[in-house]
């Protein structure tokens, strides 16, 4: 394979971005394309034959996570004592590999599924970027005859929306030892159907062990408005905020909407919606978009008509770049969802979960990312993540970089997402800078504190 | 038959009743048995199957209707010239009959469906008791020797709860030409799917001529406290309350509960939780208990925890006995949901339907049912009722009598309704004693205004 050869150009990667982009398509330009669903699986299907014909190696791992790997280092040269592997490996890593001989692997992507009626930008874009950059990363090493360090693979993690099965981040959170294979199978979707069993039915539950990982680089939508405000090409992510979900149920009694009187009332959905309100309003108790809060999942039973509802169950996610802010913040709301309780003579109960620590990614990981954009002529500045992404699970793990491109109106999760073809074919060429470097072995002896202590997504599970 | 035999027994009755409790039965006493689920199939395959074994022949009209029917009267009898029939013969009912050479049908009946995790007494008590009651008033025919007026027939009516298919009381509605067939054989549930395939599916798209109705009768549970807290046995029904429902479409625009700044977000459950607050709240504008409201119905789009809704459709519900007072709470919340709207620069959509008039039943019935519960030496009193219930529906067509039997602290939709056996036993031997005047003629000859003028709810319905 050579420069000259189409596969990786950017005319080829607009055309696979753009025909993905069509699978589960909405009328209104977005993708509906939820975790295990058909359209799911079509996605799937589209990567594993779009990289085996480009000579990548497909495996899919137990939580449903693909991997499109490229050995760029034969497997006799893992035995060699060049001491880079061997200070590489990591006998700490999480993920037990079979293939101990093979060199480890720098793991670039994002993932394609999406939220309902969500966008057709949001995790696709970082995989066919990855896809399309580890490509240009092998033609780039064949031509120059510059030696590799580490093999490459682009990775699709599996459910990082967690619209249908809860949490999101799932598939590499497993990946990153936080969360427990088994008890992510289980989980189940509002129609009681569990991981385990929609991984089987689109015949993506796999067996394969994954690569092991040595670094990690992620590109995705900023989903926010700065990079579009300030005209910069590229930010890299220095930190993921604090966030916590809070568990609501609220459980009030049933009744006749006609017959009962006022008094004789114990509303679930009144209450839940004083709740929803407090949600809501507990961000005017901090300075401006210091904290985002809301409800995003809200079920009524039993939702008819004529019955005053027995119980409201809901969830609400609360996000701040201080953790001492989310944590007044929530306990101003439990405070709030005591007095509602006792007002309205009902119960409710409030469980936090899915609480994710403030984390740093490397400094050496945003210096490499400037360096790339740098060279590539473009713009750069650091921000910090509101929203989560498989990178700050991975960064849990190994040493991450996360790189966004601009958001038109900084709108995600809807079908009106946009970026633009130019900021897109921007972001692949840093992502193949930034890939040319970790299988180089840059980034790989970085071993931060904050990188590598205990996860305290897992601690706040348990 | 005669008196002796033990089928119209207090003990059968008790166990007839007993029986059906457990047919779709809950873990804390209730029923669930939805309309057209295999619940209610397996409720009405009971009714069929007691009815058929004791003498009565079952008719399933187009909606789902079933009607356990006895001829107490032969058809040559109705060639006669005694005048009776000829003069009930009522050219205008709606309900065309293919035996035109029988007599008309006294009707009794209620309702087998019930609400998702409901009561037991709502609804199948009445049709239970109606089938004994029939049972008794034939004995008593045979061995009195008098010679009844009309025919008698019990029925169990379609969908009368309403919270699988809306709007409810669906199938006496159609009987009584307040609905039109064809419409309400396209209503769908949530999931899609329309009673008319609903039907089909448990085997109840009938085809049968149902009987003509001359008059109408039935027993309820009160779902209130006024009996239980004034001790008295039997309440009859002077008028039904006037109700409306008002459908509520809040469309705000799906977003990222991470990503997306507080200032850029339109989250429709925040402004629809302001309606809900608003709807329960309008009841305060009015004297105690003067106005009912709630949100029964309340579905949240796209209900992912991870995504800023982007609708809340709901369904509210107004009652009082004075139609100004619904009228006025539903001219306030109208303003309240457009300023609502204005705040939150959303679309809120909100649709008046299932608007029901006060309609009185008639005082000849009243009166009728106060005169039987003299002569067993039970007390009475006169009440409105909040809820809907078929007979309001029949009362739009031939003259009725609705009876309530007391209610334990008045709870109803919900699995801890309860009334005492005595209480159910007294309330068929009054029904008996009504049934038994009115296929002997009483009400037949009644022509109130306020019953057969053309229907309002239809009217509101188009």
């Amino acid at each position: 394979m050579n420069h000259q050869a189409a596969p990786s150009s950017d005319a080829a990667f607009l055309s696979a971005f753009h025909h993905v982009a069509t699978i589960g398509a909405t009328d209104n330009n977005g993708v509906d394309r939820q975790a295990l669903t058909p359209e799911d699986k079509q996605t799937r299907d589209w990567m594993r034959a779009w990289a085996e014909s480009h000579g990548f190696e497909v495996r899919v791992d137990a939580i449903g996570n693909m991997f499109a790997c490229l050995q760029l280092i034969p497997d006799e040269s893992s035995t060699s004592t060049d001491g880079a592997h061997a200070e590489a490996a990591d006998p700490a890593a999480p993920v037990s590999s079979a293939d101990t001989s093979a060199a480890p692997y720098v793991l670039i992507g994002s993932h394609l599924d999406s939220q309902p009626l969500g966008g057709r930008f949001d995790g696709a874009y970082g995989v066919i970027a990855a896809l399309f950059a580890a490509l240009r990363v092998k033609e780039e090493l064949a031509e120059s005859g510059l030696q590799p360090t580490f093999n490459l693979a682009v990775v699709n993690w599996f459910n990082e929306e967690g619209g249908r099965f809860a949490p999101s981040i799932m598939g590499s959170s497993v990946y990153a030892g936080l969360f427990d294979l088994e008890e992510m199978l289980a989980v189940t979707d509002l129609e009681g159907t569990s991981v385990s069993e929609a991984l089987n039915a689109i015949g993506y539950a796999g067996s394969d062990t994954p690569p092991e990982a040595i670094t990690y680089a992620e590109i995705h939508i900023e989903q926010g408005r700065i990079l579009e405000r300030e005209a910069t090409d590229i930010g890299v992510v220095e930190a993921s905020w604090y966030t916590q979900k809070l568990d609501i149920d609220v459980l009030g009694e049933q009744s006749h909407t006609g017959a009962t009187a006022m008094a004789d009332r114990h509303d679930a959905l009144v209450a839940a919606s004083k709740v929803v309100l407090a949600v809501a309003e507990v961000v005017d108790d901090f300075e401006d978009e210091a904290l985002v809060s809301s409800v995003g999942q809200h079920v009524v039973e039993p939702n008819s008509p004529i019955v005053v509802p027995r119980r409201v169950h809901m969830v609400a996610d609360l996000r701040s770049s201080d953790p001492a802010i989310v944590q007044a913040a929530r306990d101003s709301l439990r405070a709030q969802i005591a007095e509602i309780a006792r007002a309205h003579d009902i119960t409710i109960n409030a469980r936090d979960f899915d609480i994710r620590d403030k984390r740093h990614f490397p400094t050496e990981g945003v210096e490499l990312a400037e360096k790339a954009v740098a060279n590539e002529g473009l713009s750069i500045r650091r921000l910090e993540t509101m929203a989560g992404h498989d990178s700050v699970a991975m960064n849990h793990r190994v040493p991450a970089v996360m790189m966004f491109v601009p958001s038109v109106d900084g709108v995600s999760h809807c079908e009106r997402e946009f970026t633009t073809d130019e900021d897109m074919l921007r972001g692949v060429r840093v992502l193949t800078s930034v890939a040319g470097e970790l299988v180089r072995g840059e980034l790989a002896d970085v071993r931060d504190g904050a990188v590598w202590v205990g996860s305290t997504v897992a601690e706040a599970r348990a």
